[in-house]
């Protein structure tokens, strides 16, 4: 990795103001020695972040496809996708090869890992946060409907998804957790140049299987919420028969799945417009080689 | 009080998703019952309910001015207080006496009641929510900066305020203590009627006092965040030297008053673009006076 290689985006959601407040809390930490710069930071949506709302036209973090013939392009979004990858994409006028999307949310999630597909570089990256801190990774993939995220545009790239915390609510422990993330990163390209990371032998990866959506009446209104005892319980197992909802007739909603799966996202605030109430995953171990650390270099 | 009296009003803000939800179950379960029907249920800001937002142009909650010099005449709340007020309204075509306007905050202040000014016959209801739950009442008053709410332009009128909960994100728990409010005043105005409540000799309020918002830096943008020790500490005592606010080089700034005061809305969200982190307030007792209840059903 040469200087200036990893590009840490907060504020890609408007509304999710802890990490932008961390990364501005870092930078002016950071003026005093910040000589061999190897980390960048931006604000994703700067618009939104004014206005304090998750986007103006559409999700900017679904808009990373640069697909000529979306009748979206007039977006606000879609501009400031293309904007951001002229700039800062590997072939920018001012490149970086790693993308680090800093983002928030309302379920309660902890600090955790998010990755889309198997890209072996992110793959690593997760590793060693998961191996440094012992963050659970959200692997998801093969889901049609959520597409474009950020940090696809780049060839290595992950998402920092931390929670509970609601929307345009500044919480210093939320803060806090995201100085410890930006800390360690500053620190990662000379700590893997000199060799003081060591990849862990697997990676242990929730892979997204499928959304359900919340229940809803014949006039397509919500009649049913996550059951109190599915509330909170992220990343803990559902088995055939436990509760997922409770309707407005009192009625408990259960699963009816024979495998057993891990919710995540549980009553995520921004999802129930994209109609997700949960996500389900699955559990899964992946093989890390040490080779995957020196292709992390290599660009 | 004659029947269809009371006005409950959830969606005020469109993000304040759980008293409509309390409501629209409330509406469900009453459905078979509902031959003489004192209380009727609206929703404030469907438009801004539709989008999952605190409201389109302006601030409903602060539109009930009837102000015709305003420039904001065409935003769509100056439109819709004037429509509610028109329709509903103590003197429109389905007059109501009382207005219940329900919200939610994500600051830590419980299940508690919101008074504008010192109108008797809205001390009078709050003194029987009171004295029935043990509810803290914060009595709005004296600040020019803040006028226009809804339940100001109703003879009688109050804000049930539960949190903490996160705009747009659905919390069982919310919603349960909505509903044990939401059965209270459906049952109130025969209770009243039929002798069966008593006021309590004293009604104990947290009294406005004065506001105050975040430190910010040359720019104008929030270097600091409240104090951890004042997180969450609604309606708990400040004194001389307490911490309010951490800021971003690491500072405790303090509260430099006298007075012991009272700080309620504690980082709530949407106050931030108020510049409102904390409102300070009073502790104060009113006594009560029996002819308050008679006056209650005297329109």
């Amino acid at each position: 990795m040469n200087k200036q290689r990893i590009l840490i985006v907060s504020g890609t959601h408007g509304n999710e103001i802890n990490p932008i407040y961390a990364a501005q809390k870092f930078n002016n930490l950071k003026m005093l020695n910040s000589v061999n710069k190897t980390v960048k930071y931006i604000l994703g949506n700067p618009e939104a972040v004014s206005n304090g709302q998750r986007y103006i036209d559409i999700d900017l973090n679904r808009s990373f496809r640069f697909d000529e013939s979306q009748s979206s392009k007039n977006h606000y979004e879609v501009k400031r996708a293309f904007q951001l990858f002229e700039e800062y994409g590997p072939k920018g006028l001012n490149p970086f090869q790693v993308a680090i999307d800093l983002h928030t949310t309302t379920s309660c999630m902890g600090t955790s890992v998010v990755v889309y597909g198997r890209r072996q570089k992110d793959l690593c990256l997760a590793a060693i946060l998961q191996d440094k801190f012992g963050l659970p990774v959200y692997l998801h993939e093969k889901d049609s409907n959520q597409t474009g995220f950020l940090v696809e545009a780049w060839p290595c790239g992950l998402v920092i998804e931390i929670g509970p915390v609601a929307q345009n609510h500044y919480d210093p422990i939320i803060v806090k957790r995201f100085l410890i993330i930006l800390d360690y990163l500053e620190s990662l390209v000379d700590e893997i140049k000199s060799s003081k990371v060591k990849l862990p032998r697997e990676i242990k990866i929730f892979t997204h299987k499928y959304s359900i959506d919340y229940p809803k009446d014949e006039n397509n209104i919500i009649n049913g919420l996550i059951h109190p005892l599915r509330l909170n319980q992220d990343w803990n197992p559902v088995k055939h028969g436990d509760p997922l909802f409770l309707n407005i007739h009192g009625e408990t909603l259960v699963y009816l799945g024979e495998e057993e799966l891990y919710p995540v996202f549980i009553g995520e605030a921004a999802y129930r417009e994209k109609n997700i109430a949960m996500s389900f995953t699955r559990k899964e171990i992946i093989k890390c080689s040490n080779e995957w650390i020196m292709n992390l270099l290599d660009f």
